[in-house]
C-alpha cells in the first residue's frame, strides 16, 4: 500500500469534514420563525419522507440485484454495495442540506441582502459537491487500495459503479418526476388557469413543487453526477488494467500508474474545486454571476495546469496530458453551445414565435432542440478521435475523468440553482416583500445559466464515460474470446444497434408520460380545492399541500421501475439472449439515441423556459401578453423534457454500459 | 439477352400503358365548370408552376452532380442522369393527374353519390402508382439488360438510384415544406384565430393548402417510394453481384439468377397490384373501407404466394423466398403497430390530455411518437436476424424487396388520399353542399387509415434498403482493400457514429425551421389580407390566394437545398475527410438516428391528427371545446412532424447510403 494512494481517500475525508464545516456555519445563520420556518419544515419533511421512501424501495432492488452479483463474485457484490451505499448518502446529505439552505439564503436576503444570500446558497450547494467529489473517492480510492495492484481483482471494483448507478437512475427518474409533476400540475393550475402568481401560497401544488426542486435537481442530479464520475474514473482504470505492454510503453510509466492515474487527478481536481469555492466566496460581494463563472473556469483552469504535474510525477506520457486537456475544452465548448441554444438568437426565435401562438412556439423549440446537437456530437466525436489517436481508447477514459475532475465546483453550482429557487419559493409564499424575491430571482437566473452549462458538461461527460465502459467492455470479451471482433457488417451487431438504439426513446416515452399522467391528477386535485374549499382563493383558508405531496410521491416511487428495470434488464437479456457482439451493438446504439435525445431535450426545455423569462422581461408584449401565455406553455412542455426525461438518458446510457461490463465475463 | 430478362422493362411498359388507359378514363368524367373548374384550375396551375420551378433547380443539382460522376464513370453519370429523369417523370405525370382526379372526385361524389367518387380519388392514386412501379421497372429492367451480366459493371446501376435519390429528396423536401408552410399558416388565422372553417373560401390560404396537397403527399410521396422501391432492387443486385461463390451455392442458383431475382419479383409484384386494383374496382360500391383493405392485402398475399413460383422458376432456394414472407409480415406488422399508435387508445389518451389544456396534449404525444418506435424497430431487427440468418445481407434486400414489391397498389393508396382531401377542399370552396363534403370526409378518413398503415410500411422498407445499401457498400470496401474490417471497437467507426447521427436531427431541424418561418409569413399575410381587404371576410371579396401561393414556393425552394446539400455532401465529406471505416460508421449511425425521428415524428404526428378527429366526433366536449382547441394546436404541431421532418428521413438515410456506395471504389 503506497502512502500516496493512500492519500486520495484520506482527501476525500478530508472533503467531508469541509463539508460538515460549511453545515455548520449555515445552520448557524437564523432559520426563521413563525410561517418562514414552517413552510421551510414542510418542505424538508415533504423531501424527506419521499426520500425515505424512495430508498426503501431502492433498498430492495439493490439487495436483489446484489444477492445476484453474489454468485458472480463476493467481492464484487461487496462493492456493488458500497457503490450504492456511497451514492445514496451523498444525495441524502445534499438534500438535506439544501433545504435548511434555502430558508436561510431566503432570510439571508431579506436581513443582509444579495451578497449573502448569494454566499449562503452557494454554501448550501457546495456541501453537496463536495460530498459528491469525496464519497467518490473514498470510495474507488479505498477499493483501489485493496484491488488495484491485481490484474484479476480489479473488475471488483466494477461491481461499485453498478451501485452507484443503480442508486442514480432511480434518484434520477424518480426525482425526476415528482418535480415535473408538481411544477407542470402546480403552473397549468395556478398561472394559467387561475391566473395567481408562480409560489402563491394559495396553491395547493406549490409547496409539493418545492419540494420537487429538492428530490429532482439536488439529490437526482448529485447521484447522477456521482456516477459519470465515477464510471469515468473506474472505465479507464478497467481499461488501463487491460492494456498491452506494448501499449503501456508507449503511454510511459507502467501499468500500475495508468490505473491510479484517473484517482490522481481527480484528487487534485478536488483540490482545485476547494480553491474555485474560495475564489466565488471572495469575490462573491460583488457581481454574483461573475463570481460564479470565475470560480469555475478558474478552477478548471487551476486544474488543467496541475494536471501536467500530476502525469508527470507518475511517469506518464504527456500525450496523456494532452486527453485531459481535450476533455476540458471539448466540455466547455459542449457548455458554451448550450448557453447559445437555450440563451442566444435561437431561444429569441422561439419567444418571437410566440406572436403567432403556441403551434409556433412548440415548432420552433422542437427545431432548435433538434438543431442543438450539431455543435456537441462534433465535439464529442472530436475528443473521441483526438483522445484516442493520442492515448487509445484509455484516452478517452481519462478526457472524461478530466471533464468531471473539478466536480467539487460544477455540481456546487448546480445544486446552487434549486436552493436560490427555494427560497424564492420561500420568500414568496411567507410574504418575505418584493425586494426580498428580486434579490432571489436574479440568483436563480444566474443559477440557471451556470445550471445550463452544467447539464451540457455532464451530458458530454457522461457519453465519454459510456464509451470508455464500452471500450472495457470490448476489451474483456475480446479477452474471454479468442479472435472475437464486433463487425459493423454483422447482422447481429445491427441488430443490437436497433434493440439498443429504442431504449432510450422508450424510458424517455415512460418518464414523460408518467409526468404527464401524474400531472393530470395533480391539476385535477388542484381544480377540486379550489372549488371545493371555501375561502381559498382569497387567501382566508389554507391549501392541503400534503394531498399534492401524496400525488407527486406516489407518481414518482411508482413509474420509477418501469425505467429502471429496462436500463438494468436490456444488456442482460439482449446480452444472453443475442450474444456478446448484439450487445456491442445495441450499447453502440443506446449511446447515440441517448446522446441525442437528452441534448435535445435540455436545450429545447431550456430554450422554452429562457423564452418565456424573454418576453417576461418585456419583449415581444411582455408578461399576460398572447405571446407570453404561449411561451408560458412550451415552458410547461419543456418542463419534463429537460428536468425528467432528458437528464434519465445519461444514466440509462451509463446503466447499460456498467451492467454489460459486469456480465461481460459470463458471456 | 435473355427473353424474359426483356419481359421486365416491357412489362413497365404495359404498366404506363395501363396508367394511359385510367387517365383517359377518368377524363372522360365531367372537369365542371364555373367556380368549380376555376378553383379546380388555380390548383392546378399552382402545382405545376411550382413543379416547374422546382424542376429547374434540380436540373442544376442534377447537372453539377452528374457533370462530377462522369470523371468516375461517364455510363455510370448516364445512368444517373436515368434515374433522374424516371424520378422526374413519374412525380409529375403522378401530380399532373392527380390535380385532374381531384375535381372530378368533388363532382362525382355530388352527382353519382359516394361509389363512384371513390372509384375516381382511387384511380387517380392509381396513375401515380402504376407509373412508380412502371418506371422503375423500365429503369431498371433496362440497365440490367445491358449492364446486369457482368459483375464489372453493375456498379453502374448504382448511378441510376443515386439519380432517384436525388430527385427524391428534393421533391420530398420541398414539397413538404411548401404544404405544411400553406397548411399551417392557413388554419392558424383561418381555423384558429377568425373561426372559419377549414377550406373556407374566404382563406387566402387555402388554395396554397391545396396545391400544398398535390407536391407534397402525391409528387413528394411518390418520388419517396421510387426511390426506396429501386434501391431495394439494385442493392440487392449489388450485393448479389458481389456474393463468393461458395455463398451462391448455398443459395442456390447461379449469381447471375441472384442478381435478375430482384426483378423478377418486382415484375410479378406489378402483377399483383394490377389485380389489387381490380378488387379494388370490384369491390367498390359496397364498404370503401373493406375495398381499399381487401385490395392492399388481395394484391400482397397473391404476390407472397407467386414469389415461391419465381424463386423456384429461377433455381434459388426457398430460403429466399422466406425472407420475402419475412419481409412481407414485418410490413405488415409495422403498419398496424402504426395504426395502434395513432388511432388506438395511445390516440385516445391525448385527446383526453386535451381536458387540462394544450400543455399535456404536446407532452402525451410527443410520449406516444416515442414509445411507438419500439415495435417497429423491433421487427426491423428481426426481419433483419431473420432474412440475413437466412440468405445473409442478400436476403435483407430481398426482404425490402418483398415488402416493397406491390407497391402499384400500396402508391395508389397513398395517391388517393391526397386526391380525395383535395375533392373535400374543392367541394368546400365551390359550395358544393353539406352533403357532398360528407362523402369527400368519408374517403378522406378511410385514406388517413391506410395511409397510416403505408407510412409504417415505408418507413420499414427503407431502413431495410439503407441496410441492403450499406451491406453493400462494405462489400464494396472489403474488395477494394485487403484486410479491411468496419469494428465497433475503433475510434475512428465511433466517431462516424457521433457525425452521422447528427445529420438526420440537423435536416429535421432545418425543414421544420423552414415551415415555422413560412408559415409566420403566411401567417402575417393571411391577417394583412383579412384586415385590409375590405369585405373579404362577409365573402363579398375575393382573396388573393396568388401571394400565399408565392411564399409557400419561394419557401420551399430557397429551404429545400440546404438538406438535399447535406444529404449528397456529408457521406463525400467524412468519406474524403476521415476515411472509409468513418464512413461506415456515419452510414449506421444515419440509419439509426434517422429511423428512431421518421417512427416518432410519423406517428406523433398522426395520433395529434387523429385526436382533434376524434374530440371532433363529440368525444371530451366536442368540435369547440377547450380540448378541441388543445387538440388542434396539436395537430398543427404535428404536420410539419409528420408531413415535412419525418418522411424526410427515410430519403435522408437512402440518399446518404446510396452515394456513399457510388464513392465506395474511390475511397
Amino acid at each position: 500500500m503506497n502512502l500516496i494512494e493512500l492519500l486520495v481517500p484520506l482527501l476525500g475525508v478530508a472533503g467531508l469534514m469541509v463539508a460538515g464545516l460549511v453545515f455548520k456555519k449555515i445552520m448557524q445563520q437564523s432559520g426563521g420563525e413563525g410561517t418562514v420556518a414552517d413552510i421551510a419544515q414542510q418542505i424538508h419533511q415533504g423531501a424527506m419522507i419521499f426520500m425515505r421512501r424512495e430508498l426503501k424501495i431502492l433498498g430492495g432492488f439493490t439487495i436483489l440485484v446484489g444477492g445476484l452479483l453474489i454468485f458472480k463474485d463476493p467481492y464484487e457484490a461487496l462493492a456493488f454495495f458500497f457503490g450504492a451505499l456511497c451514492s445514496s448518502v451523498a444525495g441524502v446529505i445534499g438534500m438535506f442540506t439544501a433545504t435548511k439552505a434555502n430558508v436561510r439564503t431566503a432570510l439571508a436576503a431579506s436581513e443582509h441582502g444579495a451578497a449573502r444570500a448569494l454566499t449562503t446558497a452557494f454554501f448550501g450547494g457546495t456541501i453537496m459537491g463536495l460530498t459528491v467529489a469525496s464519497m467518490g473517492l473514498i470510495g474507488v480510492g479505498s477499493l483501489f487500495l485493496f484491488f488495484g495492484s491485481s490484474e484479476h481483482d480489479i473488475h471488483i471494483i466494477h461491481g461499485f459503479a453498478m451501485g452507484g448507478s443503480l442508486v442514480a437512475i432511480f434518484f434520477r427518474v424518480g426525482g425526476g418526476i415528482f418535480t415535473k409533476a408538481a411544477d407542470v400540475g402546480a403552473d397549468l393550475v395556478g398561472k394559467v388557469e387561475a391566473g395567481i402568481p408562480e409560489d402563491d401560497p394559495r396553491n395547493p401544488g406549490v409547496i409539493a413543487d418545492n419540494v420537487g426542486d429538492n428530490v429532482g435537481d439536488v439529490a437526482g442530479m448529485g447521484s447522477d453526477l456521482f456516477e459519470s464520475y465515477c464510471n469515468a474514473m473506474i472505465a479507464s482504470m478497467a481499461i488501463a488494467a487491460t492494456l498491452a505492454f506494448s501499449k503501456v510503453d508507449q503511454l510511459g510509466g507502467d501499468a500500475h500508474a495508468l490505473i491510479f492515474l484517473p484517482l490522481a487527478l481527480a484528487s487534485v481536481g478536488l483540490l482545485c474545486s476547494f480553491t474555485g469555492i474560495a475564489i466565488v466566496w471572495l469575490s462573491s460581494s460583488r457581481d454574483p454571476a461573475r463570481a460564479l463563472r470565475t470560480g469555475t473556469l478558474g478552477a478548471a483552469l487551476i486544474f488543467i495546469l496541475a494536471a501536467v504535474g500530476v502525469v508527470a510525477s507518475l511517469g506518464v506520457s504527456l500525450k496523456v496530458w494532452a486527453c485531459v486537456l481535450s476533455g476540458s475544452v471539448g466540455g466547455i465548448l459542449i457548455g458554451l453551445s448550450t448557453e447559445y441554444y437555450t440563451g442566444g438568437r435561437p431561444m429569441r426565435s422561439i419567444a418571437k414565435a410566440g406572436l403567432t401562438g403556441v403551434a409556433t412556439v412548440m415548432i420552433r423549440g422542437v427545431a432548435v432542440g433538434l438543431q442543438s446537437v450539431a455543435i456537441p456530437l462534433v465535439v464529442v466525436a472530436s475528443v473521441l478521435l483526438a483522445a484516442s489517436s493520442l492515448a487509445g481508447l484509455y484516452g478517452v477514459g481519462i478526457a472524461a475523468v478530466g471533464m468531471l475532475a473539478t466536480i467539487g465546483i460544477t455540481m456546487s453550482i448546480d445544486a446552487y440553482g434549486p436552493i436560490a429557487d427555494n427560497a424564492g419559493g420561500i420568500a414568496e409564499m411567507a410574504g418575505l416583500g418584493k425586494e426580498v424575491r428580486e434579490i432571489t430571482d436574479s440568483l436563480d437566473e444566474v443559477g440557471n445559466t451556470t445550471a445550463a452549462i452544467g447539464k451540457g458538461f455532464a451530458i458530454g461527460a457522461a457519453a465519454l464515460a459510456a464509451l470508455a465502459i464500452i471500450a472495457a467492455y470490448v476489451n474483456v470479451i475480446t479477452a474471454n474470446h479468442d479472435g472475437f471482433a464486433l463487425l459493423l457488417s454483422d447482422p447481429r451487431l445491427l441488430t443490437g444497434v436497433f434493440l439498443g438504439g429504442l431504449c432510450p426513446f422508450l424510458v424517455s416515452a415512460i418518464t414523460m408520460n408518467a409526468v404527464g399522467d401524474a400531472a393530470q391528477e395533480m391539476i385535477a386535485e388542484i381544480r377540486r380545492q379550489f372549488r371545493e374549499i371555501p375561502g381559498l382563493l382569497d387567501g382566508n383558508a389554507k391549501p392541503d399541500s400534503n394531498r399534492c405531496i401524496d400525488i407527486a410521491t406516489n407518481a414518482a416511487l411508482k413509474r420509477m421501475i418501469l425505467p429502471a428495470a429496462i436500463a438494468i434488464l436490456a444488456p442482460v437479456v439482449i446480452g444472453f439472449g443475442f450474444g456478446p457482439e448484439t450487445l456491442g451493438g445495441a450499447l453502440v446504439g443506446a449511446l447515440l439515441s441517448g446522446v441525442l435525445l437528452a441534448l435535445m431535450m435540455a436545450n429545447s426545455g431550456g430554450a422554452w423556459d429562457n423564452a418565456k423569462k424573454y418576453v417576461e422581461q418585456g419583449n415581444y408584449g411582455g408578461k399576460n401578453s398572447d405571446a407570453h401565455r404561449a411561451c408560458v406553455v412550451g415552458d410547461t412542455v419543456g418542463d419534463p423534457f429537460k428536468d425528467t426525461s432528458g437528464p434519465s438518458m445519461n444514466i440509462l446510457i451509463n446503466v447499460m454500459a456498467i451492467v454489460s461490463l459486469v456480465i461481460a465475463p459470463l458471456l
